[in-house]
This record gives structure tokens, sequence and C-alpha cells, in this order.
């Protein structure tokens, strides 16, 4: 690991506490070093307030460190543009940095490649993608929100090692309080979450973020036909009637970058089916069901395999988290 | 981690070695320290000749070290009855060590207890219960069979992240090269394999170690109706159309410490169906089936769940292995 990839890492830590405030915003981490080989750092704050290039800059001038001639470590490409905040190449101009070094293109169309040309017109010299791939993966959510206008759909499901998700005669939960806790992280990690009425009928959730600190994400029910109760513990929530095509059309033009899907095999199938799932999440219990009957992931067949590449296995106490995504389409096969 | 325990380690690895060749005896490792600090270490030979401890004296031997006033440290309490070799108790104190550490008591009725016995009567110092629970798990299918007169029976099932077994349309296997090397790996481990004539039929599978070095395990096919045909490639093999507790009273009378089964969901329900299995082995495919009405992991439903404990959770390339046990039954509850 060189200089540039250890201090982009710890760029990337920034940018995991950022991950809960900056919404819609993306979550980004930025190091300043500085001639005299001080350090500062800075994450992205709420929307509407500072970035994170412009924190770490206002970390060192606190700090009484001269910016002068430094080096900039930022995980996205800084934005060019004035949104609710000046744009941040700018702030990098004025600060008389001579040089960023960067993870990844920010593929929002206000800027897509304009932070660099600025800051390279202004003599600055920029290197890019560093760390881009675990960046990638970092701001998979936002990225694909930006590519495509839709949030991110992460399917949640718990299941014994035998696939089975409900057992009739089974305990109320399948997995043990830190996988538990763990999908509180999720949902803090999700701008909104979707159930199916069957669920809400049958379980009464809240479906609010609770064992872990983090905002709670707007709730929406799947029904066709049936109103939700007003006291049910989901309230206030979203009833949608209407296809889940149009659902992520929906929470996409409101700025929603992530989707948790956690509702039962109906619903699993309605974002299945059509291939809109972009992250699998099982929770396996150590239990074998030996119910051939009980409910799998899905409710109905659908007709190609889906292969896919592991993210991540884990284990959280005695449970097991396995974290699939989809194998990508290849551009030219579109 | 102390001296006992990083010793006893260093014999646990000389009885890794010994799996494959001391079966159907215990696989137990020997570690000698001579008092000059000198150390020299021994495994178990093939059936008939001579067990770890004894190897370890000789190797002592053979480099001209002194083994008197020596420690010996060995996994399993050693022998004091005369099988096919002499008892060690008698060669440990021939050799004149004063000190035994050992890992567990060997619950085969011509030992239990009697060997530590023979050493103490002999004025050597025993030391018991040195990393006994790793050594528990080393040697499990070995004090399966000694305490219950059956193999260890381990069920190895390859499913997809939704929990399909078979897909119509899908690939041969389901997973990758690394995976199924390892089956072979568990088919070495096993003194017999059993399958159901339904996979005979279907797959014409050899069932032998291909992949690895080792032996290939005694092959059975279950059948109630059918001849396995002599130019299938299990052959030779036994057909057995008796029920299956009657087949692991066979095969535990015969020697054979572990039983693969490596079937579909048919031969998996008839040994889960009466609580057969010892361990688990489920290769995840990062495939999701989507199929609800393919094939699962059972072909029929049991009243209860099985609690399990987590053994581990290895990836293989693509694939990931999950090893699971049932909960044993606490003994006060028999």
């Amino acid at each position: 690991m060189n200089d540039h990839e250890a201090l982009m890492r710890r760029a990337m830590s920034m940018a995991d506490t950022a991950r809960m405030v900056a919404r819609p915003n993306p979550w980004v981490g930025a190091v300043i070093v500085c001639l005299d080989r001080s350090i500062y750092e800075g994450a992205t704050q709420s929307p509407g307030n500072a970035h994170a290039e412009v924190m770490a800059i206002e970390a060192a001038r606190t700090a009484g460190a001269s910016t002068i001639g430094a080096t900039l470590y930022c995980t996205l490409e800084p934005c060019a543009h004035t949104g609710r905040t000046g744009p941040c190449t700018q702030a990098i101009i004025d600060a008389g940095i001579s040089r960023v070094v960067a993870g990844i293109t920010d593929p929002d169309s206000r800027v897509a490649g304009s932070g660099f040309t600025a800051l390279r017109a202004a003599g600055i010299e920029v290197v890019e993608g560093i760390c881009a791939e675990e960046i990638n993966a970092q701001l998979a959510a936002y990225l694909h929100h930006r590519r495509t206008g839709r949030p991110f759909v992460v399917l949640k499901m718990a299941t014994t090692l035998d696939g089975r998700t409900f057992l009739p005669h089974g305990p109320r939960w399948l997995t043990g309080e830190s996988a538990r806790t763990q999908v509180h992280h999720l949902r803090a990690e999700s701008d909104a979450i979707v159930v199916g009425i069957g669920t809400v009928l049958a379980d009464d959730p809240e479906l609010t973020v609770r064992h872990v600190d983090g905002p709670s994400p707007q709730r929406i029910v799947l029904s066709r036909t049936q109103q939700v109760s007003p006291t049910a513990r989901v309230q206030p929530c979203t009833t949608w009637t209407d296809d889940v095509d149009d659902l992520l059309d929906t929470l996409g033009a409101q700025g929603v970058l992530q989707l948790l899907v956690e509702g039962g095999p109906t619903i699993a199938s309605a974002f299945h089916d059509r291939n809109l799932i972009n992250r699998y999440v099982f929770h396996i219990a150590p239990i074998i069901s030996g119910d051939v009957d009980a409910l799998g992931v899905f409710s109905r067949t659908t007709t190609d395999l889906q292969h896919c590449n592991i993210v991540s296995v884990t284990s959280y106490d005695n449970d097991i988290e396995i974290v699939m995504e989809p194998h990508k389409m290849k551009v030219d096969a579109l």
C-alpha cells in the first residue's frame, strides 16, 4: 500500500462517518496533507452545510496550518457548481492547494468531470482513480441513484439453513439479537423501507430504527386493495397501490438513494421477478426447518437463474450474513 | 497460550497427518520434550503399525536423545491393552518418561481410563484435559463411533442462496471447482459414502476420491426395489435395501467411523427425519434460483425444527461452505 492508498483509506473512514447525515448528497471524506506534513480531515455535513473538502480545509485553517502547496485527498470528485453550498473546486483553488488526489468521478450530471476540469484549469495537479473499486462499493447506493434515477434496492431475508423463511410453528424470530441489530443498521442506511400489507397485518411491525443510532427510513406499504389501519404501528406510512417500477421512479425522483425491501416472499418476488434487486442480504439462522411446505424466499417462480457475486460473508453471533449482488450486464451486451 | 497448549497443538497437527491412514484407529499425534529440551514427534500409523506415542519415542531414540525424565504430549489417552500392537502405556513406562500431558480420555471400552490408571500406577504424573474441546472436534467421528457403535453421519448438500438443490434448467454443478474439490476431501475422510438409486440413475456418479490424495470410501446405494447396473460407474458398490438405522448399525460394526451422505433430497430426508445426521455441510453457490418449484434440501416434512451450532463458515472461491451440528441433547434430558 503506497502513501496515496493509505491516505485515501483515511478519507474513506471519514466518509463512513458521513453516511447517515449527508444524504441525499454523497457521503464523502477528505484529508489534507500540508507541506509541513500535518494532516487534517473532513467529512460531508448535512444537506446545505459544508462538503468534505471544505471541512478539511477549515480544519487546517482552524489549526493555523497553511494549505498553500498542500495535497488534498478526496473520495469523490469535488463539485464545481453552486448548489446549496458553493463549489468545492473554488474553495480548493482559493486555499492554494497544489495537488488533488481523488477516488472516482462523480456521475451526478452537474459534476461528471467538470470538477476535475476546473481544478486542472487552475493549474492544480489531479490524480484520479485511487482506491476506485472500494469507493465504488462505499458509494454504491449514491452512484446507482445518480446513474439510473432510481434507488439502490436491498432485499433482506432471514432464512433457515434449508432456505425457509416463515415457519408456522417456529420461533417469532429466526435470527438472534445481533443479526436483528444489523437489520437496524441496514434500515438506518436506507432512506425508505417497503413491506407488503400481509406483513403489516401479520406482524404489525414498526419498521423504525431503534437498536442503533441513525434516522428512521420513510415507510412504504405495498397494497393494491387494502388501506393500512390508522392505528398500525407502521404509521405514518405511504400506501403504494401501483407497480414497483413506478415506485422506484417516484422514490428516485424524491432523492431516495437506497430502498430496503423487508417483506415476505410475495414482496421479494415482486422485486426479484423484474430484476430490480441490487443487493441480496440473507441472514441464515443455525436452524434446519425440515419443512418442505414452509414458505421459502420467493412466492412464485421466475424464469432465469440469477448469477451473483459474493460481497461479504459475516458472522453475527449464531447467524451468518451472506451478501450477494447480481452480475452486472456487460455494457456491450446492452 | 501456555506451553502445554502450544505443544498439544503441535501434537494435534501431527494427528491431522494421521487422519487418512489410522482408521479405524483414532488419528492421534504425540510430541516428546526431552530433558535437554529437544522435541520429537509422532503420529499413528496404519492399523497394525505403531501408535503416535511409540512413533514419538522411536523418533527420540533414532536421534540419540534420552527419553528418561521426558514429558510426552498426546492428544488421546494412551492404550493399555494389547491389540494388533502392544500397549502404549508399557512403551511409555519403559522409556522412562516422567510426565504425560494428554488431551482427552479414550472412550473405547478397551481403554476408557485404564491407560491413565496404568501410567499413574507406574509413578508417572498425568495431566489431562489440555485442548480437550479442540481434540473432541478433531476426533469427532472416532469418538461418536466408539460411544454409539455407529458412524458419524455427514450430510453434504449444494444449494443456491434461496435453498434450492436441483434446478431443472440449471448448470450441471451449482458450485465451482474449489468447492467440488472440498467434497473430495470429505469423501477421503469418510470410510463410506451413500447415495440413493435416483442419483445413480440420473448422474451415474463414480463417488471416488479423485482431486485430492486419500482413500476412496466404500460405496453404498440405497434402493428398496432396484439393483444397481453392473456397468454403473459407482460399481463395485453395496446395494442397501433395509432401513437406514440398520445400515448405521451394520456399518458401525464394520468399523466405519464416518459416513458421507451425498444424495439428493430423498436420501437427505431419510437420514434427517430420524435425527441421524451429526453434521450438515452445505455449499451455497452465488446463485438465486428464483424457482419455488425446484427441489429443496429435503423431499418431505419432518415435525420439529432442528437447532444447530455453527461449526465453521468458509469461502471456496465463489461458494460458501456452512457447517452446522445439531444441538446435543443434554444428558439429563435423555
